[in-house]
């Protein structure tokens, strides 16, 4: 198999996507930089390595994987730098990475829990964070060598994943496994790629293998008695449902995807066809069995887990935004590979919907947990729920979703389109720009486009020589009509979502393709008991959401036609976010009699109050006043 | 205030609530016993006293409020042969009395968990169960003795009540407060009523006030590390919602309602008229706001509590069996210093549901939690469900709910009927027969009817002189026709829910009430999230459910037309139990196609599969073919 992207430079320069990345490019960077080092109250992220690098004295602070909030930091810089300069946020990461440098052992272990607190135990404890925190350095050094070209930072990566090789791995004398927290898998595999070292590669293969081929070897190793993520006191305590599993979608919803995003990558570079279907088996139990429709992963805060298909609470649900962050990785590796519309619907469904509800528009806020149906008196008074804000919170104890956000917003351009086979997919629609050489040629294809906010997209195809090849428009799998150049398209013409433009392109092309932005209502599959008797308002690739704001107070009690048409309305009410299209539609709230009833149960009204259902997009929710939403709503 | 209730004797002789009465005698008493004697298994009750007679040797086994399952059987066999006499149980429990009789302290100390494990830690620690323990024996020496006028065991109770007379109470040197699990406040009224002894009521009333006036002291104690009942895992840990509140409902639904039915027999022994409308308002609070559709309460299992108000989620609730039998206890109290129909509503609506739900035909399983909705795989495989049983169960570790439900059972007579402000009230309708002195005349009234299977309640009244009296006849708050004698009644002719029918009585009189038993839909107020949209089937004070068995799987996508009539089917497939009332109803599901559906989401189905919806008894569920169940369905 070809399965290896060609090389390309992506950009995105306007629309949603932009909107977003520019937040985190001028809002959150900044902010989390000042909360990290201390600036706005105490945190110990920065200050554990000054202390480790001898710069100051005194003791660790925070968690034992408190190392990720600078490394996702620094990840986040270098891929935000690569899409504009900062010569101030530069200066920023340059010296703080002379400090992480400082802080790095002669062996190249790097890990400042390990170093500070219980420098004796180090790689003693299989359920660690150690090769988490290795691993997210090892992609900030990657990432800031990428948007940097500056080696500082590499170089440590490196020395950390020589150590990596030396420890781990097959021989006598080597750690045959480690559960902990994975991501080190897919960070041997970008060092890989960005050095060229095979034992990186080699290393992630065997990391991957071993859990297939001996995976009692690999989770043998039992949970220590007073260990901080001992979760003993949950009642729970099933391993296997505890631990990612190379055969099972099961356990902690991030790990797992980080894990399976690193399969992708192994079954990419060794080329192992096996791996590769096994991979997308399990991507498909996910995103066909085990995913909210805003893209959120992770049934139960109780492990952070999946429990079973189909089991989709809206309200107890974790959904954390680490997890749909790692589900795109997984999703992205897949689609690199084998380009299917499927994938990067998935991709859409994040990108729109539970990322950018993730983090407020002044960078400064951010959702752990993304509920689909929240209202503060349940996040207050129900044990089940205290997980769940409902309002974005300026940091987290466990903080590893605002810096995670950071990064991935700031890396979307290369999820917008890839060279396979010889052929351009566009993946994504922003406008943007994209470069690449085939055939000796240098080609760019340029979007001009307002989506998802309008549904159109003119592509210009500009080459410096006549080069024959096809672009291979995606059609997003909720896209029911579409045109190009007016001619209305078919699914017939599609092949795995994509459609296929075969040309012998010179000079300059202009092509249009619409996509039908109706609204329309969605429906979970009959198996989602928690949505029996429900639909979703969505619009192209964007979830609805009904407020308090706009409905009043019981938005649970609304039922919305199915029949009547749903009306769109632009709108400009969110600060910082510019005009979006609400959505309203006929529906019916139980009458005043009922909502005055003293009786908890009492003969079914039949008739009820005539109302408009407001929906705005889901991932705006919580912008203006705090208060109730749901993004499922009755159906009459 | 004239709160007290005269003397009366009732008796059931058939119908539905005599045959859960004979199940209790006949089969769950003897299974009860072989259980806690060790017979079926290692089971450390009965031993536990035994051991603490001197009798074996051995250790303390099971859990610190083991000895309540002796108890409480004890309560159950003395209301049971107070219904019908039986040589060989009465065998068994005198010779176990002899063993509690010698495992007693000199001092009335009768705990033998803390007689055997922590002798020198007696009254040390407010959260412990010792004043569950004794309350619940004291309550079974009443109830042994009212069974059959022996004392032995109302002998151990005074002594223990005496105990606990010198330890609690406001002088320097006794105790202030103590938490614990309440029963203790129940338990000293009864002992008062049966004895006369002023300071077994004397001791109540201190132990309500004590909370009422000083609240922070009954409260003070510290909970001690390592106490098995420490709920720190919980994260929960805020101290307001963890203990039973005289104030607020709040806390473990079990406790607080012993609480309150505490609080109400005080507030009748003392005359107390705030105190008394003070319960009210609690009572209310449950009734109005925290109470399930089948009489079940107690919203969370985490610490088994309330939540907020119209918080009802049905497939994560706790429903416990003996918080419904606190509500009872509780209601009753309550109606013998009120009558209120509402009162009784209450009563029927636990009688009639959950709590024959809670044991099988076979008196042999049991449930401790009641769900609304269930399904298999979820109580096995989502955290938050895993307290759920999707059937009846043989035991528990902590089996308070199956003795607990024996001795409610057996005494369901004196619920039936009480003599207030010179009526007579007849508050539940029951085969059987009611006898009382009134101005000199003996009379009787005898039930003869098969409620609830059907409305029609024939009622003799026969004196043995002319008396002049009302009879209450309630009309329940479901009923919406009546007929006395063939004529029409109409909710204007009642009285807080009651008829009367004043007239001279002489010889014998027979009247005839019908109650309509169509059947009808029932939904819950708008506030109730978890029920938005959805309907419940009912007839007569019996709630219905659809289970698999009857549906196919997926109940919970099955939508019933809210304005078709209910069809009224006997059948006969549940072993033991006899004819009952199935309902059906048209209504759609799902179509072959949409569950045939490979997406997660998809545009909303306009069509839909036609089904008969088919629903039986509540408290028939799990009977036939264990599978899925929901009593709240979709309406269309």
């Amino acid at each position: 198999m070809n399965h290896a992207a060609e090389p390309i430079h992506s950009s995105i320069s306007g629309g949603f996507l932009r909107h977003y990345m520019d937040i985190i490019a001028d809002k959150a960077l900044p902010y989390q930089w000042q909360v990290i080092s201390g600036q706005r109250g105490p945190n110990p992220t920065v200050n554990n390595f000054r202390i480790a690098a001898g710069e100051v004295k005194g003791e660790f602070g925070g968690v034992p994987y408190q190392d990720t909030d600078l490394s996702k930091w620094l990840d986040a810089v270098g891929c935000a730098l690569r899409n504009r300069r900062d010569a101030s946020l530069e200066a920023i990461a340059d010296a703080v990475i002379e400090t992480i440098a400082n802080a790095q052992d002669a062996d190249g272990y790097l890990d400042t829990y390990y170093q500070l607190v219980r420098p004796n135990e180090k790689w003693t404890d299989p359920d660690s964070h150690e090769l988490y925190c290795f691993g997210h350095m090892i992609e900030a050094g990657v990432a800031y060598w990428e948007g940097t070209g500056k080696t500082r930072l590499l170089e440590v990566a490196c020395r950390m994943a020589d150590h990596v090789c030396r420890v781990f791995g097959p021989e006598a004398g080597q750690l045959h496994g480690y559960r902990g927290h994975e991501i080190i898998e897919m960070a041997l595999c970008r060092l890989f790629r960005a050095t060229g070292e095979t034992r990186y590669r080699d290393t992630a293969v065997w990391f991957v293998h071993a859990r297939r081929d001996t995976p009692e070897q690999f989770y043998q190793a039992t949970r220590k008695e007073g260990n901080p993520l001992d979760y003993g006191c949950w009642g729970w305590g099933d391993p296997e449902r505890e631990t990612s599993s190379y055969e099972h979608v099961t356990g902690h919803a991030v790990r797992a995807m980080y894990l399976y995003a690193g399969m992708a990558d192994v079954a990419q570079l060794t080329g192992d066809e096996a791996l590769l279907a096994h991979c997308r088996e399990l991507l498909d139990e996910v995103t066909r069995r085990q995913m909210y429709i805003t893209g959120g992963i992770g049934t139960t805060s109780v492990l952070e887990a999946y429990t079973y298909p189909y089991d989709l609470p809206n309200d107890t649900m974790y959904a954390e935004t680490c997890a749909s962050i790692g589900l795109c990785f997984f999703a992205h590796r897949m689609l690199m590979m084998q380009p299917d519309g499927e994938l990067s619907d998935v991709i859409e469904r994040c990108i729109y919907n539970i990322l950018p509800a993730a983090i407020a528009q002044d960078g400064q806020h951010y959702f752990y947990v993304n509920p689909l149906q929240v209202n503060e008196e349940a996040c207050r008074r129900d044990p089940l729920k205290t997980h769940v804000k409902p309002v974005r919170q300026a940091w987290y104890e466990c903080a590893c979703c605002p810096p995670n956000l950071a990064r991935f917003f700031s890396s979307l351009p290369r999820y917008t389109a890839t060279v396979q086979e010889g052929r351009l997919w566009l993946h994504l629609y922003a406008q943007g720009c994209t470069s690449f050489k085939l055939g000796g040629a240098n080609i760019t294809v340029a979007q001009h486009t307002d989506y998802p906010m309008e549904g159109r997209v003119r592509i210009t195809v500009a080459t410096d020589k006549p080069t024959a090849f096809a672009l291979m428009l995606r059609i997003p799998g909720w896209c029911r009509r579409f045109w190009i150049d007016g001619r209305p398209g078919s699914s017939g013409m599609l092949s795995r979502g994509y459609l296929a433009i075969e040309r012998n392109w010179s000079g300059e092309t202009v092509l249009t393709l619409e996509m039908d932005m109706t609204p329309y209502m969605m429906q979970a599959h009959p198996r989602v008991r928690e949505d029996s008797g429900k639909i979703v308002l969505t619009r192209g690739p964007v979830v609805y959401c009904c407020e308090e704001a706009d409905n009043g107070a019981l938005v649970e009690d609304l039922r919305a036609s199915a029949s009547a048409p749903i009306e769109q309305t632009w709108q400009n009410d969110v600060p910082g976010f510019g005009e979006y299209v609400g959505l309203s539609v006929p529906g019916k709230a139980s009458s005043a009699a009922a909502l005055a009833e003293e009786r908890l149960y009492f003969p079914v009204e039949m008739s009820a109050r005539n109302v408009t259902v407001k929906a705005i997009p889901y991932c705006l929710w919580g912008e203006r006043v705090p208060g109730e939403m749901t993004v499922w709503i009755g159906r009459l």
